[in-house]
């Protein structure tokens, strides 16, 4: 028996030796289905990525193997993925290599290899919250904005028309317009007619066939393996003669055969200028994971371990590394058809990769009449539902800056740079949350006549008392809020001369740092210059453990810490005592 | 009359025409006392920044005049200030000029320049509480940090041994101790006897004049003129002989007059590399300044305005351009000594600059045999003060992780760079606020048995019921922390089997973003397909009209929003149903 320590690491112990019967049947189809949508898409991803087809094969083999080692979902699908590449093509772009050559593979490769230690780093140092640090609406911005990149980087595939590739995406689109009349019909009629029949496969093939009295189970895999029929129909049409058509680029041969693993990607150089990439590679790459992972699991009751997700996903890209592929991570849209397949275990994933591992062994030479367009369409098809307008409209209803931080990566990814647009995004959700914290909700309270409630006075019928100013401030206490804390006071005691007391209400103060401290030493001694007295009610457990230590307790001189906000009044009294003489100069 | 509105700008109409008899007095002799004080330590700071002593005093007249009419402080003193000056040799040293040089003066101006442009755009956009984001740990670390590079930069004046600039604090004490046999006898003699005298007028002048029973403000004045009288003292002596000894730097021909506006300084190159280091002058500048007027304004019931004042400084900066000088701030030690001096309003410091104008006009030549040593003494007493050992110990006392930004920034500023060393605090403090935000305590909670207190489980012995789950969490839910209250809730489904409901305690939740009701919305779901409802208890009102909106309260399903924790209990039975079957698959 392996012991708990070692299942935690290695996961495959935990799911190999239970794996049996009817189980096995369901991960031997969810495999089979997947891998027929992987073949295809692994082509497609690669060239996107500026690789040779058959190198996206390779991203579907060893990875998702050694995924199944260590990974803690069943049913995550690791391999190619369609950000990830766009991220690869965009780096190795700026770099000056030329897509296809062997320094634009090796500069690939060295992606992978630093995705992958980056990621196994993280994971020892059990970082793997930091990825919490991506909020919703930015991810959604940037897969939004990452998708219509992907599109318009397929458009002179599909359309024969050359577009300057780094241009901004203003310039692509007015030099596409201008291009119509030099529209090529090889790629119009292969990429738009794969796209027609791309589009029509996933939304009405599944309907139709049950109309027809297919079963559920069989139409389903139909319509997954659609694309690669579509594929490999156009492949023949191409064959037949159809690559004589104007325009029309081929995928050409395609060498077959596994790739050899090699520690040769740890020559050369570039690794510094690569480096920013492979941190969002890996960051995103992580965080699409994980989230599609918990999705799935919480599905069956199963659990996902973050931390143990960084060295499972670290590893399949050391795996990519060592055969020579590009980085992998766990594709939202596989992973789900993996899941609906009825994947149980990681075994689905198993079999995929073995089926991908047959293709790229065997089948490749099939592709050779495979127009490029036709890949395009497939790339497009796959990426348009990653465009979330409705993310978009119901973070905007919900709170004006999320939609906005939404808005600004998108914008920031389609007209700027990709990763300069997270990089905006993460700025500017970082930097609402932490104005909103430096600006807290203070409200002046006052007793609700007859009860033991306290409100705030602007919103309620509440009693106040001349001497008496108790002030609830929502939040911690930290540094960036201190300073208005203090101009609050200071406004409301040159408002009210009879003042004698100031109670703090903190029941919403969940912790205090030093510069709060500091100053409330300081609010208390300006006070007591003025003749007020500093108190403090309602403090919370740890709140108060933290000031019995410090100097604060001290410079409140007079100053108590009351339970409640009732028994401060009671105790200063409701009646206003008569003033003394200001102790101030 | 001039309207209020006039007034907020140009605060000069509400202090000037209600000056007046003993006020008047009051300030005369405290703007006397700080234009002792200044026209030595403006000569220092000017050497101090690379250039030549007269532009010290050049910051002392326009600045603080223009000031007077702008800002919201009666005592603040504006003029040369230490940091700045460290900031602005610091800058100018990375671009390759030599100290002293027509361009290094040209870097000094357009460094005011561009401080008077930002603070004065930041003015415009009220943006005085971007400020607050600096805490106090980090400002106490970099200014005890940039005093330590202070007085090691002083060190070759005042031993005559030189120290080469760009090394690192560590190199350069090493080089002062193996050249300690090159020690100069001029620089030792006149440093170290005005470094002794120096400390004795600043510690023990004033108790020694009380007990020879001369009157307080009399004492004050000596002891605030006593580096003039020293300075002078030791110019003397120089010029009687003194200036032959070996090693001895002069002060040497100092030009007469005042300095003529000119915008001469609008032209040149240059402003892009010096603007992260203009960023740095006018934010710990404007930082500085507002802490000393807050706290002078709370002694005698003033207020200050922080936009205001990034006004007031940001157009006494443009004074310090179109004078020619360096950038300027409101100094902590000189607004001492002026508000400890009587002043009452601006007034003081309108004498200051008139003083400090007819010692440029006048004066200058009296300096010509003043040793640079003893210079460098009048700087280092003066920045002593600035070490505070006291804040980090403190500090550490009270929260390691405020220790820690304290540490880091003192070392950062120490021994790699004094703007990263700000960078490098910057990013410490905001990062464990973040972290620990990001990592709320969650308590599950249950019922204090015969009262309607709900408690933590784990800290109390309290009531709980195994269907019931009510989880409390002491933080604002947003996305750095959403995943981490998924992952909770998940954790108690798997170990509670006979679980149906889970109640959100809510009390300490004031606010909720686009994420956090995402992961709520998606908690529902997941929870729901285990059979189990999610509710809400203790929402505070801003936070309901939020979700009233949203899509929360329709994921619910049958779960309900319950005013109290005890109310929940009672709704939802204390008694555990039978369960259902789950609706997952």
């Amino acid at each position: 028996m392996a012991s708990p320590r070692l299942k935690q690491w290695f996961t495959i112990l935990e799911w190999l030796p239970n794996a049996r019967g009817r189980q096995l049947q369901d991960d031997l189809l969810a495999g089979v289905i997947t891998a027929l949508l992987l073949v295809p898409q692994g082509m497609a991803l690669a060239l996107l990525a500026g690789l040779p087809p058959v190198v996206g094969l390779y991203a579907g083999i060893l990875p998702p193997l050694v995924y199944a080692i260590f990974g803690t979902s069943r049913t995550l699908a690791v391999g190619p993925v369609s950000v990830a590449a766009l991220l690869v093509a965009n780096a190795l772009g700026g770099l000056g290599a030329e897509p296809g050559s062997t320094e634009w593979l090796h500069g690939a490769v060295q992606l992978a290899a630093m995705s992958a230690a980056l990621l196994l780093i993280m994971g020892l140092l059990r970082l793997g919250e930091l990825a919490n640090f991506l909020s919703h609406p930015v991810l959604s911005g940037f897969t939004s904005g990452a998708a219509v990149v992907i599109i318009v980087s397929q458009l002179p595939q599909l359309t024969g028309i050359p577009l300057p590739g780094d241009a901004n995406l203003l310039t692509q689109l007015y030099t596409l317009i201008i291009g119509i009349p030099q529209l090529s019909l090889g790629p119009v009629l292969f990429g738009g007619g794969s796209l027609a029949l791309l589009w029509l496969a996933r939304h009405s093939l599944v309907r139709w066939l049950a109309r027809m009295g297919i079963s559920p189970r069989l139409a389903l895999v139909a319509s997954r393996a659609a694309p690669l029929v579509i594929v490999l129909g156009a492949t023949g049409v191409s064959a037949l003669g159809g690559h004589g058509l104007p325009g029309l680029s081929l995928v050409g041969d395609i060498p077959r055969g596994l790739p050899m693993p090699s520690l040769g990607f740890l020559g050369g150089d570039g690794w510094r200028e690569l480096l920013p990439a492979a941190l969002v590679i890996s960051l995103v790459g992580y965080v699409e994971s994980v989230s599609v992972a918990r999705v799935l699991a919480w599905r069956r009751r199963e659990r996902v371990d973050p931390n143990q997700e960084l060295i499972a996903l670290g590893a399949a890209n050391a795996g990519a590394a060592l055969t020579g592929t590009m980085p992998v991570a766990g594709g939202f849209a596989r992973s789900m058809v993996n899941f609906e397949a009825g994947a149980r275990t990681q075994l689905a994933g198993v079999i995929t990769a073995v089926l991908v591992a047959l293709a790229a062994l065997l089948f490749t030479p099939v592709f050779r009449y495979l127009p490029l367009a036709v890949l395009a369409a497939v790339i497009i098809v796959a990426v348009i539902p990653l465009i979330d307008v409705h993310a978009l409209k119901a973070a905007w209803r919900f709170d004006k800056a999320d939609g906005t931080a939404l808005g600004v990566t998108f914008l920031g990814v389609v007209l700027v740079d990709i990763e300069l647009g997270l990089v905006f995004g993460l700025a500017v959700s970082l930097g609402v949350f932490l104005w909103r914290t430096g600006h807290p909700h203070a409200a002046v309270v006052g007793r609700v006549p007859g009860t033991e409630h306290f409100r705030n006075v602007d919103r309620h019928n509440v009693e106040t008392w001349p001497h008496l100013l108790l002030l609830r401030v929502d939040e911690s206490l930290y540094f960036a809020n201190t300073a208005i804390l203090e101009q609050a006071v200071a406004a409301r005691v040159a408002e009210q001369p009879e003042l004698r007391h100031v109670v703090l209400v903190c029941s919403a103060v969940n912790r205090i740092d030093f510069s709060a401290l500091e100053t409330l030493e300081q609010l208390a001694d300006n006070l007591s210059r003025s003749g007020i007295t500093l108190h403090l009610a309602e403090v919370k457990g740890p709140v108060m453990d933290r000031l019995r230590g410090s100097g604060l307790l001290d410079a409140m001189g007079g100053g108590r810490i009351f339970l409640s906000s009732e028994e401060a009044v009671e105790y200063l009294g409701t009646r206003v005592p008569p003033k003394p003489e200001s102790t101030g100069d």
